[in-house]
């Protein structure tokens, strides 16, 4: 019998209440009743970007919230530093360049996260920037970033911080306005547990005048709709009202894990991959891991296509593998949104058989035995 | 015991096997198995368009895919004709205005219809057109366009024809390549059954010339992208897998349904719901009517906001008012995707029941046996 466990860094599992959920019978998005849901929805998200301004709802994927943001806030020829250390800060600068952006890129290396120097150093050479375009939870490489520190200096200059917070949010307490952040992104799929087709997007008080007078084409997603409609509890056009019905028992689900237990149960789980992973002799690519979705090098001689082929083939088991220069590479354990420890030990069982028959000569046992010391070793 | 029976023009009801489907755990969408659903589900939209080009799932709702037309084809100062006769053909134009082109509003009486003679002169008039955007079935008013033949003008010309088919897909059989038109844009939420969060595109051969040359920014909505990851049945971001598995489902219940049976059916539901609507003295808004939607003129002194607030609250049966200028004095009965005659007989029952408990005088039973009799009668 195999079952399907994905531990993918999204779309993540979905619970089975939440599917549910998603299944009811469809009310009119027009209703006092729909409202009432998204006016709860709105609340929960509020939370968990840790803001006070209204969070608004994208039927679309994080790059609909992604381009939402810069299309509001940046006009053809406005320069925007865009920072790339792999493929969803790449995204950032594509969308600015789409949008006639004078683009100025910041490349690390793919693992790395933007210093906060580095960054200070970039405001002070860039004053006229308009916007710097950063990625909180790097999903291609596991790499966190410093957002807090950046906001601080971010806040005192005229240059908007927006962040992709695609995969933290759920994973990693987020804070909007008391880092200062200016447009904050999320999707439905990843820690929110949810199926694919919802994003979210705020922005800071001070971003407001920038979206009035941004002069760059949009309409689906434009966000002076979005402000308008949300004021009644509404969307601009269809809401999409079955993946909303998901969200909000989500995000029951979520409260009533707490979410400080919840962010403490995302920290245990990626300690524990971590140390799984580095107990069978592999490296870790990031410098500074997030705590969604760990990213490992493989070892010399395997593809990890064929070690996430086989996974998912075989046993079940769907990890992803690495992206861009990456592929084939490293392979990328996803542990947020509905994972437990349990979930967890299933996963790097799977991971250290594929290796094991792939060739990968190790103490047989030792990353399982390491994750399930740690997470239940009390 | 009250039951919510959704007779509204989209989103619509959905059956409990669509549901079922859209509730199926999650697969991701970067598997063989999640591009075999794709491939199938696109299969199926191209006989409902009646194309042998590809089309093209977007993850949004029937505005991005309008978007998606619009910000392909036509460049800022492009000169776009729209045809504005309701809610919808007003959409064209404000997409069109958002993307600085030139736009040459043709405005009709709401519940008319774009004439054969009328597009024949818009387009002599105007050989720089870049395009036309027409509706096929214009949900706020119910009036139906008649696109073959408009289509047979355009293909003559270098004015592409753009075509908002959201209601009609489903509803009408639509030839998209034998009428020549050149891009055809729907929905989930309306004729095919599932809940809204996915639109679709497709284009003429010809109109691919333009989609590489476009000026317009557009990243999320851009569909050299598409293209490029439909050739191996791919989204270019994450797919919307619940959706696109609801979708599944839905084609396969239209298929087991037979197309033309489908089409005979909403035909039927139609013209049942029209003469009940006469049978008790309403007049009709649209002169040459749509197969999904009915909309009918209030009698004197009833206002349908309460018309259609009293037969949801009270009555669990949600029909839709008026839009625009038409707000509380029209009101629109949806008769499209998962309705058949025992559905339409309940919807009736309750418009008659509201009617008579605002005050309108009318022999009651009328409208319901002229449906009945309509439907059933043999």
């Amino acid at each position: 019998m195999k079952k399907n466990y994905m531990f993918t860094p999204g779309p993540t599992m979905v619970p089975a209440e939440v599917l549910l959920s998603e299944a009811s019978p469809l009310i009119h998005h027009r209703t006092p009743q729909f409202s009432d849901i998204l006016k709860n929805v709105g609340e929960g998200l509020k939370e968990l970007f840790g803001t006070e301004e209204d969070v608004y709802i994208v039927t679309g994927t994080g790059t609909a919230a992604m381009e939402t943001a810069i299309a509001n806030t940046c006009s053809a020829g406005d320069k925007v530093i865009c920072v790339r250390a792999g493929k969803f800060g790449e995204r950032w600068a594509e969308i600015a360049e789409a949008y006639q952006c004078n683009t100025f890129n910041v490349d690390l290396e793919w693992g790395q996260s933007l210093s906060v120097d580095r960054a200070e150093k970039l405001l002070s050479e860039h004053p006229d920037a308009k916007a710097l375009c950063i990625t909180h939870s790097e999903t291609s490489t596991g790499a966190l970033t410093n957002v807090e520190s950046i906001a601080s200096l971010t806040s005192k200059k005229d240059t908007l911080l927006i962040v992709d917070a695609i995969t933290s949010i759920g994973v990693h307490r987020v804070e909007m306005d008391k880092w200062g952040v200016d447009i904050m992104v999320s999707g439905s799929q990843k820690g929110c547990m949810v199926p694919p087709g919802l994003s979210f997007i705020a922005a800071s008080e001070r971003t407001w005048k920038h979206i009035e007078s941004s002069a760059s084409p949009r309409y689906y997603l434009d966000m002076r709709a979005m402000r308008k409609n949300w004021r009644k509890f509404q969307t601009p056009y269809t809401g999409p009202v079955s993946l909303v019905r998901a969200m909000q028992k989500a995000l029951e689900m979520m409260n009533d894990e707490g979410l400080e237990n919840l962010y403490e149960r995302h920290r245990r789980l990626a300690e524990a991959t971590r140390a799984a992973m580095e107990a069978i002799g592999l490296d870790l690519l990031a410098s500074n891991p997030v705590n969604g979705v760990t990213s490992v090098l493989a070892p010399t001689g395997i593809d990890t296509g064929k070690l996430t082929k086989k996974m998912r083939d075989e046993y079940g088991v769907t990890i992803a593998g690495g992206q861009g220069h990456l592929k084939g590479k490293i392979f990328r354990i996803g542990h947020m949104g509905y994972v437990n420890g349990e979930d967890l030990v299933v996963c790097i069982s799977a991971v250290e058989r594929a290796l094991k028959e792939l060739g990968y000569e190790f103490e047989f046992g030792a990353a399982v035995s390491t994750a399930h010391k740690m997470l239940f070793g009390g």
